[in-house]
């Protein structure tokens, strides 16, 4: 089944909003073999909406999914849209009056004219009811396409594409083709080191077989993707290319499924019966957030002292004032001193601390913005190393976050790849 | 100018990675009354691409920019796909050869026969040089049209886009109309509400002036476009009407700017000259995160104390175990006890605490998955809720910053609006 979706929304058109529901709709229907297609993003213009729900039409895509302009007020006009190119007249659908009244109570609000006026719809559609919201879901078909119109807040939408959308859809078009995907991750490698490295894996590698390369700085996510109505010799032969990459190479696969950083550094540190902390300056609490995002991180992760002023550095971590005073805030000693200071605190194995200069003010001579040291204690040993990141504030945090969290993979791993020469 | 963006790689078709850089390049352009008119997401394959670049040059943009593609890796294909929409042949450049050259060595590597093929190019386009990356940047035209071809890496594009490619489109596309945005945060409404209380605003506004409601829990977005050649007449007419929305909604404004919770928050610190602390359990250092995300965030913040083991709460925040014991860790004792042990801790005036069951597991009887609670401590009074959250784990520790920042907010301001009425 092959997916045509329209987000519908000046905020995203704008960048006012990043288009997160693209990417949570596509991960949702990828592991039932529902690919998206295309996607396109529109304004709130009836010509705009008008012009993509024809492309979609048009495409060889079985369904359509639009997303936005479903709301109570005058700037939502995908309602009128769908009208226009399905026909029939505009009704008041009595059964999601009924569920519009029973949300909107749920909220402890009143139903006024313009919730009201969610209930009425086109009289082409099948109205799917929203459990979690006030606009309906719409289920328009037109010559053997599907065309599903749903809200555009990400938690209404992927709700009811999870409970009713996705259910129905796989009854209207019962699928045969299977999609599997593998992920590698690796570090160790530039994008173009790797490719050459596996240059003749690729030339061997089935037709139904494709590789995909992520880079990132420090690491690349390899990505293997297949497709091939025989689910059985699917799953065989890409587990036996994904068995080879791996074998070749060895020690820089730091794991093999679509990990983020902190879930291969809780892998590692679970498998260890290890605990971790977290002292931040720069990243000012990014690496715990990172860290507690993942399900289950309890398991190892005690807690974190954030420590932005240096009266907390000294007060709650025990960094020596002096310390501060000879070397600066940013500097591999305060580090130092910052990661055994929560390792004590906490009473955790690991420890990762971070001081730096985020930007875009607070340069001084020698550690100009971008500049960040960072430790992670494992036990009595210490790794440490000042990195220079380029970009943004949010770049920097991202990327000191980053390399923390794998400078801690590599800490506790042992690694023989390290990331100093990939930064 | 018209913009029409594509943005290629199934990494984003398939959800492996958000889309943020689409959202990024609108913001960049968009205060130089550059509009991005619509956005495309197309896979690594040469019909979606070619399809999707005709369909650009077919529409009314002035400008087509294409992000990624320009790999060294096989899966990267965008430069033959532009050789078969442009014509010409490939042919090595020696300017982006050294350029190349100069960029890998700066990295401390060695060119290779994948990162020398980055500089052969198409003859038909002009190659605006990448000076922080190895792919080149093409620009082509045809028939009155400008296509850029840009790499997908965030980083390079936005280097890139903001340092040369802008400029010249510019230079190239001379405008006239001026877009100009105001927003105003508006929490106490729905957005129905909102709507019904602005119904006669709406009816007068000029046509060149357009009102957008972006709806949060507990927060709307309320955003004022316009448009006019005449940028004096522009500016009077859209600060006039946000004025007149701003003296209707009065205390329920909490910011005239687009600002995030974590801004609003710290405007409002910073106008009192306070200082800001949190102790985290379930957002697990998101709140610290998201305030030291804003610069210049350390004038008020100080620091934060992640305390996800119930020992941390104990032994850095002072948490009695007794109080644990008979109220449970999730409970208003205890986040109590926490923002005034962290309010102790590192001497701030205001303190922020949260305590919660985020999921997937760990519901207990009486506490399902999304029960949080959440402390403010301001001097001596203390504002205290429980709240439940819906949803993924990654959406109740999103809910519980936001709504933490913004009972925050209300707690400083002693605002007449509370957010309880509308969770």
């Amino acid at each position: 089944m092959k997916v045509y979706l329209i987000n519908i929304g000046d905020e995203l058109l704008i960048g006012q909003v990043v288009n997160t529901l693209a990417a949570d709709i596509a991960r949702m229907l990828d592991p039932h073999n529902i690919a998206i297609a295309q996607t396109e993003v529109v304004g709130d213009s009836e010509e705009a909406i008008i012009g993509a729900v024809k492309r979609g039409l048009s495409s060889d895509c079985d369904v359509i999914i639009t997303t936005g302009g479903l709301g109570p007020t005058r700037d939502d006009i995908t309602k009128k849209v769908m009208l226009d190119i399905f026909g029939g007249v505009m009704r008041l659908d009595e059964a999601t009056l009924a569920n519009v009244a029973e949300v909107v109570a749920g909220r402890g609000l009143k139903l006024n004219e313009l919730t009201r006026a969610q209930a009425i719809v086109p009289s082409t559609c099948r109205v799917i009811q929203n459990r979690v919201g006030t606009a309906p879901i719409m289920w328009f078909e037109k010559e053997n396409r599907v065309l599903v119109s749903m809200p555009g807040v990400p938690f209404e939408t992927l709700t009811m594409l999870g409970e009713e959308v996705l259910p129905h859809l796989q009854e209207h078009f019962p699928t045969q083709e299977k999609t599997l995907r593998r992920v590698l991750i690796v570090t160790g490698y530039t994008e173009s080191a790797l490719a050459r490295e596996l240059a003749d894996v690729e030339d061997i590698l089935p037709r139904f077989l494709h590789l995909a390369y992520l880079p990132r700085p420090g690491i690349v996510r390899l990505r293997l993707d297949g497709q091939h109505d025989d689910l059985i010799l699917l799953e065989r032969e890409i587990s036996r290319y994904a068995d080879m990459i791996g074998e070749r190479l060895g020690d820089a696969v730091k794991a093999t499924d679509d990990l983020t950083d902190a879930e291969i550094l809780l892998k590692h540190l679970i498998d260890r019966k290890m605990t971790v902390g977290t002292a931040e300056s720069c990243t000012g609490g990014n690496i715990a957030h990172q860290i507690t995002s993942v399900a289950g991180s309890s398991a190892a992760y005690w807690g974190s002292i954030v420590s932005y002023a240096n009266s907390v550095k000294t007060s709650q971590l025990g960094v020596a004032p002096e310390i501060i005073d000879n070397h600066g805030a940013v500097s591999i000693p305060v580090v130092e001193q910052m990661a055994r200071g929560v390792q004590k605190a906490l009473g955790v194995d690991v420890a990762i601390a971070t001081s730096g200069i985020a930007g875009p003010s607070g340069a001084v001579p020698g550690k100009p913005v971008g500049t960040v040291c960072i430790a992670v204690a494992v036990g009595s040993r210490m790794v440490s190393g000042t990195y220079h990141f380029q970009g943004s504030r949010e770049r920097v945090i991202n990327r000191a976050t980053s390399t923390a969290l794998i400078l801690a993979v590599d800490a506790i791993t042992d690694a023989k790849y390290s990331l100093h020469g990939y930064l």
